[in-house]
């Protein structure tokens, strides 16, 4: 990406082993996040007029491995979460992968993006998890998920703490929030209502467990979650937007005692509702999820079917439409879109 | 309480018992609050030139009761918590009594205020908890402070998630702060970081169990937690004071994935900080303490002498020295104050 709406694809030079802890990994899918719509919407030329690599969610066969590297192997099918991370340090130990004191992001400075037919993985053992399918399975959307979306709608909803018999409410149809859904559902939720207005997205909340939908923004979605639950709000709100408006109308519909958890990147610097919230002791939770941690949990649940979370992928592109690809989400034609490099 | 700085000891008409689910309370021992403090500061006068009756926090013996009360009787010996509730709401029953659906505060109308020689105590069954102790015992300071501010500093520990082995800073160094030091220090906290530069204080807190006093404010004191921390900030911080910049400083010294507790009073609107939390995973929990919730946990611990929140009174006064009670504890000459009337 070169600047706000400038997607390119272009040639580089191929990726190299750096560090023994490297793995380099040939991309058999990748994908385009709603959060790459930020730059896409507001990145300005950088200095020198250098692209940024982008993507950071990606499902690939490992080519080769740095001498230090144990757990994956030339040929194995592997995913990898959209942060890297050491797996060693206090932070990864306590399942804040996102935190690790040596790890980093995809697309910087030798380290190439997910959106791209190879990268260079550092810290391959700490970052890289084997997956028991051939790089061609039926499953490849589900997997993808673990990458990012799904790790991250899960996240929402552990950082909630929804659990069995809550009810949810689940602030923005973007695939985040129809993760954000699976994740409620597969965790217990009792009533799940989904705030958003694009049918075709909220159609597929309700395939994914969503009880209820609000199409309102703003003071009438809350007066309408309010209804929905007897007065009180709900237990556990998951905000998967990051504006100001959406984070306040999170906070507003959450239950006296519930949480918010948050996973839309915030597009706003002070959280409004300080008192409020004191008085309805509501707790805001939540941050980048460490997608790295809930892999191996997640897992079992999409390699045997249970939930699909690929569902959110309603569109398949190879590497040149990549740039159209970011155009389509970004005018809503597109929930996700699955990059088959 | 008249306005800022104009608080006045007059004669009210006696309290009656108004409802079946009243009790008649005779006080032996209340006391001025942190929180009273901000009235106090900048309270404007009423329409009409009405007082506010003040004072939440109080021990009495109960001298009459409505029809319906079945657990307090004539002669029992009580504590109330600053908040009056049912008892049988959904909140009552999950623990946040403050959210009561039929509760409320202390000093409203038809409600006395604890600064006063008795009061009607609404929803009675709800409300009290029968103290074994005679009215005069020695462990009445310490008692007291269930009504409030030990209850408080145990809500901010446990909405920062202290546990045993956790790390701890605790950002003030007034009673309640020091009560949330004790509450750390019973949980099982390992580093109890105190906040404050009041030396009488501080070395109550150290007293209280904490490791580690920083006196100094802002990005100084948040570098010197990092000091004391390995570099990574507390697992838990206890926000026990209510300015945004007090606020700010304990987003700033909670570690990655840690929680702030906060129960000091917001004085502001909107909590700066909505990225690095984001980015960090930092939890903001917390808010105005159930109090009722915690008083059968605590209670033992007090009865038995194990812990001695008591010692945060150091003045002890009558009814007609309140006036001079409100500005010792706004002079700082006085940490809290209590009150026989």
């Amino acid at each position: 990406m070169y600047s706000a709406g400038d997607v390119r694809v272009e040639d580089v030079p191929d990726p190299k082993i750096l560090q023994p802890t490297d793995a380099l990994v040939r991309i058999t899918r990748s994908c385009i996040c709603g959060s790459d719509l930020w730059p896409y919407k507001s990145m300005e030329a950088l200095e020198g007029g250098e692209g940024r690599r982008m993507g950071h969610e990606f499902i690939g066969v490992v080519e080769d491995v740095g001498s230090d590297v144990a757990t994956v192997a030339k040929g194995d099918v592997v995913v990898a979460p959209f942060v890297y991370s050491d797996g060693t340090c206090d932070f990864c130990h306590e399942g804040l992968h996102t935190s690790c004191v040596n790890g980093g992001f995809w697309g910087t400075p030798d380290v190439d993006g997910g959106q791209g037919e190879a990268t260079r993985v550092p810290l391959a053992d700490g970052t890289l998890v084997k997956l028991p399918v051939p790089e061609d399975d039926a499953l490849m959307a589900s997997l993808l998920t673990l990458s990012d979306v799904f790790a991250t709608g899960h996240h929402a909803a552990i950082s909630a703490r929804v659990g069995p018999g809550t009810t949810v409410a689940v602030v923005g149809d973007g695939a985040v929030g129809l993760c954000g859904v699976l994740a409620a559902k597969r965790l217990g939720a009792e009533q799940i209502i989904i705030l958003g207005r694009h049918e075709d997205r909220t159609n597929l909340a309700l395939e994914f467990g969503a009880t209820d939908v609000v199409a309102e923004r703003g003071k009438p979605a809350v007066e309408r979650v309010k209804e929905l639950t007897g007065g009180q709000g709900v237990h556990s709100v998951l905000e998967c937007v990051g504006y100001e408006e959406s984070f306040g109308t999170a906070l507003r519909i959450a239950r006296p005692g519930g949480a918010v958890g948050r996973v839309g990147v915030p597009q706003f610097e002070a959280m409004k509702g300080a008192v409020p919230t004191f008085l309805n002791n509501v707790t805001v939770s939540g941050g980048i999820a460490p997608a790295r941690a809930y892999i191996e949990e997640l897992l079992p649940d999409v390699l045997e079917g249970r939930f699909e979370p690929g569902k959110v992928f309603d569109r398949t592109i190879g590497m040149d439409d990549v740039p159209a690809g970011y155009q389509a989400m970004e005018d809503r034609e597109a929930i996700k879109v699955l990059i088959e490099p």
